[in-house]
This record gives structure tokens, sequence and C-alpha cells, in this order.
């Protein structure tokens, strides 16, 4: 099943939480469920309840049978949550961590490799798939992390992994903006990400896990992480490979001390494989992987007027959640 | 005006996220308002329009003038926002920080003077004001941590402190629960607090500014911020001194890189006055007062069984938010 969250519904109504549509499996048509769920938040309150309703409808559109189906458009979309109570980022291959330290020439604790990193990001402000990044400067060095996320319903506080498993509900693509230059100073302090990580953009489309068949298993999609860089490939790493945590350990790992409420989106962290041959899903580690072979970064971070594209497409190369596609532009002062 | 977030209406029904009532300013009476905004967090999304039919009642209920009041509970009340899109936490007395780095003979950056510490919270399962700290272990190092928290409505991208003041809406009262065993490790890995802070809670009532009248100045609290272990005084250190940054410049700092949505709270971090006869906001900071006195702390972490109660009153000594009164408690392995 796949769902979407568009700006306005059918009578030109917006709300912050948009209105909820599935959308057939070719992402080309759509058909309200609002009088099922009105938003997705109140889907995932209810998602026992509700999901095989709306799986039933999306069965039925997939054959051409629902008479009110409309074009879908992915520029009408917001974040398939466009608000979140609960974002948090992991940053689950390990190898990309272990070759950021190595540019800087400092050793990764072993332990990297056996507990992992997660940060919480900002929920409240999701970019809509196709917003610009509209930033004041790019000395904060702007760059986008291409990540798998899972939505989850209400996770029980220290949730097994084996039994997180049946609580990841939903599937999407993640861009997690980071402004790269502002790091260094926040991380020294201590509390972590806060001012360098701004708001995120998901993809247009939501999935269950079944959509992507035998390429989820073992709580990864085995898939190509295709990103571009101003229509230009600039990385295809497989999510499935090399990811030290799976989605199941993450979302153990974050309910240990708490439980985790319905809507709860747990990203992977940047994708990133060991075969260096398939390209980055970030500009910094493309910045480390030429610092080691060439003393010194060659690509810059992101411009105004450039443009960044993320998408992950089946064997048959159809588009499974729709592209992400923003723009960085310049925000004005205020 | 005094607000609050019920379990149940009146027919008995529960929600995620409460029900909206209008609670007199001396804590006895209420009166349903899910008619003009059926929670929290809608009655914040369109604030302007709803603050003012919500004052009108506020002051009729003062006066007595209100048919359908009924006796207000505090037992019946979820967090004033009972789950919320962003939960930001600053470190606001720094002079708390510069002791705990004292304590394990650590100097404290000059920056941390003009430079705010903040880190963001998990804000999905908020706790009630009354329900217990149920936890696994008491090796986690159960703490509390006693606090003032705002709530704003929509932030500008890259407001200034001086415009800020204008987007703080509501205030409270926090108990940021803190795993205090668990911070230095997870530290360590450099992407702040995660598991080492679970659900906090919140005091039963959120109030507008002016309900401090004077005592709300300078984006600051003036008032003690009273806690109670156990029954007995624990700490009275008034939120107004020695707050290094005040809530205009928290407000700001959190919106820097991006806007803030309506029902964005910020904290203040634990309260500390240089005054360490007026007592300690949390047991941590008593403890680094022990060892830097005796070479050792005295006070152990709370062990099952332990109260804490956190409550502001003004110079009447009228309860303001009403108190956040919790127990600790032992959950049983899943």
């Amino acid at each position: 099943m796949k769902l979407a969250s568009l700006k306005t519904n059918q009578e030109g109504q917006s709300s912050r939480d948009g209105y909820l549509v599935v959308v057939d499996r070719s992402l080309r048509f759509q058909v309200d469920v609002s009088h099922i769920a009105e938003n997705m938040q109140q889907a995932l309150d209810s998602w026992a309840n509700v999901a095989p309703v709306l799986q039933a409808i999306y069965v039925s559109l997939n054959q051409g049978r629902v008479q009110n189906a409309q074009p879908f458009d992915v520029t009408q979309c917001l974040s398939p949550l466009p608000r979140a109570y609960h974002w948090a980022d992991a940053s689950a291959y390990v190898n990309h961590v272990e070759l950021v330290r190595k540019a800087r020439g400092a050793a990764m604790p072993e332990s990297f490799w056996h507990d992992p990193l997660m940060y919480q990001g900002g929920s409240d402000t999701f970019l809509t798939p196709n917003q610009d990044i509209c930033m004041p400067t790019t000395d904060w060095g702007i760059d986008f992390e291409a990540e798998l996320a899972v939505i989850t319903d209400d996770v029980p506080f220290g949730v097994s992994a084996q039994n997180a498993q049946q609580h990841i509900k939903l599937l999407m693509l993640v861009n997690d903006v980071s402004l790269r230059n502002l790091i260094p100073a926040e991380l020294a302090k201590g509390f972590g990400f806060y001012q360098s990580k701004p708001s995120s953009s998901f993809s247009p489309v939501a999935v269950t896990p079944d959509e992507l068949a035998s390429n989820w298993r073992d709580g990864k999609a085995h898939l190509p992480m295709r990103c571009y860089l101003n229509d230009e490939l600039f990385g295809q790493p497989n999510a499935g490979i090399d990811m030290t945590f799976n989605f199941y350990q993450l979302v153990a790992h974050a309910a240990k001390t708490r439980a985790l409420a319905a809507g709860t989106i747990i990203g992977s962290g940047t994708v990133s494989n060991c075969d260096r041959a398939l390209g980055s899903c970030c500009i910094a580690e493309q910045r480390m992987l030429e610092i080691l072979e060439f003393g010194q970064a060659k690509t810059s971070f992101l411009q105004f007027g450039d443009t960044v594209k993320i998408e992950m497409q089946d064997e048959q190369g159809a588009t499974i959640f729709g592209a992400i596609q923003q723009k960085v532009t310049r925000r004005a002062e205020s």
C-alpha cells in the first residue's frame, strides 16, 4: 500500500496535517480517504483498524475499479507526516562514520560497531518533497543526506529487536539536510546536533514494507539509493549492504528507556557502501574520499541553484516512493 | 489564563491529545472549551483567533459566572500538550553546568556563557503530571530536573531574540527526568542525549505569561522553583536569578536555522542559583556540591518508592501551575 498527504483537499482547504490519499502502485492515481482517516497521523493512531480498510481501497485502485480516482501529482504533496511527534535519526552505516573519522585522522571507538548512534531531529516543520532548501547563506555548508526511514505504530517500552519488527508500518526516503560547517562547533558543546540539522524532507509517498517484496528483508531495504546532484548521478549505494544495524535494532535502541508513540520516524542515517565505486549519498562523504585520495576536498557543498534528487527504484526501474527533488535557494534577510 | 488537557471528556471518551479546559486562577474550577478548540494543539495552531475567546471565558470563570463549571482535579490531567511536535531543552543556568564540570575537574569553555546549550527531547510520550516514573532498574541513576518551559506559536526562521518575545504564549513547569548513569557513555558518542532522557512530565496547567504579573519580566520567571523529595524541601532557587540566557534568547537560538511550529516547547534547563543555600533542582547538582565539599556524593539518585514534587507559587503562596507529583516505581520485566 502507498499513502501520501496532500496540501489541500478537494474543496481546496489546507491543513497543517494534510489530507490522506491512497496512491496506486505506479504513482499515477490517488483516491481521497479522509473519510476513513483525515490525515496520516490519525491513520497511524488507529493503524490496526484503519490499515485493512485502506489496503482494500489500494487493491481496488490498482485494479482500476475506483470510480473517484484522481491523477496523482507529487507537487501537491506534503511530507507523508507533515509534522511528527518523534523523528530520530541513526547513523547505521558505520563504515561511513569510520571514513569521516579517518579523514580527520581520528580513530573510531570499537563500540560504534555494537551500539547505534542516534540523535533526535526537528519534526515540527518538515519540508515538502519538492520544497526549496532555503538558507540565508551557503557558508553553513549545506549538504544532503539520502536515507531510508521507517514509521512505527505504538512501540512498548524496552521492546526487543525481534518484537520491534511488527511495529514497522511504513517506509519512506529522507533528505536529512545538514549544515556541515555548523556541526563541529555544535558537537564540541557535547549536546549533539541542533542548529546544524534544519528541517528534513521526505519522499512524496510512504509505503508498507510489502511494497518492496523480497527486497525488504532482515529489517533492511536491499535496493540502491540513488542521489542526483544537478541531474547527474552522485551515488547509488545499496541500502541493504553495509547497514551495521537494521531497523529492528534501531527501533529497539530508540525504545530502550521509554515507549514510542505511533507516528515515530526512525531514520537509517546516510546510506553508504564500502564499495566506493557506487558513489556517496552525501557530499561530505565524497569530500572525505577526496581528502584521503588527494589531500584536499574538491567537491563543494551545495550552492544556490543546485538541485538534489533522491529516489529508489525497483528492479524494473519503477519509482517506489516518488522522488525527493529540491533546489537550494537564498533566503532573503528578514 | 490557565489551560489544561483532560484525559477524558464529559462523555468519558479518551483521546491521545486530551480535551482542552479553561481552569480558574485558583485551580478549583474548570470549564470544557472543546467546542472552541478540541485540544491544546488545535488552540495553538490558531492561537491569535482562539486565545481571545478562551480569555473571555477565563474572566467569566474567575468571576463565578460560568454555569457549567466543574471542579478541577489535577489527577485527571494529561500534560498540557500530551504529545508535542518539538521539545527542545536548554541548559540556561550556566553556573549549574560550570559546577558539574568543576566536580569532575574539567574546565568549562568560556563560550558556554555566550552560546546556549540545547538538545531535543522525546515529545511523543510525555508523562502526566502525576504519572509514575516507572523504570526497570535504579542502576540507570534516575534523577529529576525542575525547569520552566515556554510554548510558542509559529516562530519565523531566524527570529531575533527581541522578536521572539511575542511568540511565547504559555508557560509550564517541567520534570525533565534524566538517567544520570547512562549520560556519560551516551554523550561520549558525540550525538547528545537520547536514551538518557526518557519521557518528561509537565505541570497540570499551562498559563499565559501575564499570570505571573511583574514576576514575568526580561524573558524570565522571577519566582522560586520549589522541589520536594519525599515531601522534604530539596531546593527553592529563584528561576529569575542566574539564568544566563532568557527565554527570548533560547527561542531565537532554536529558530536560527529553521522555523518553529506552533506548539514548540522550549525548556530552561535545571534551575540553579549561585547561592547554594537555596538548594538544588536536581539530585545531580546536590551530589556535585557534596563531592566538592566532602570528596564524595552522599545523596543517592531516586530509589523505588521515592516521590518528587515540583511547584511554583506566587508571593501569596498560591500555586500557579499546580504541582508535578510523581513516584518512582519498578517496571516489571516484559
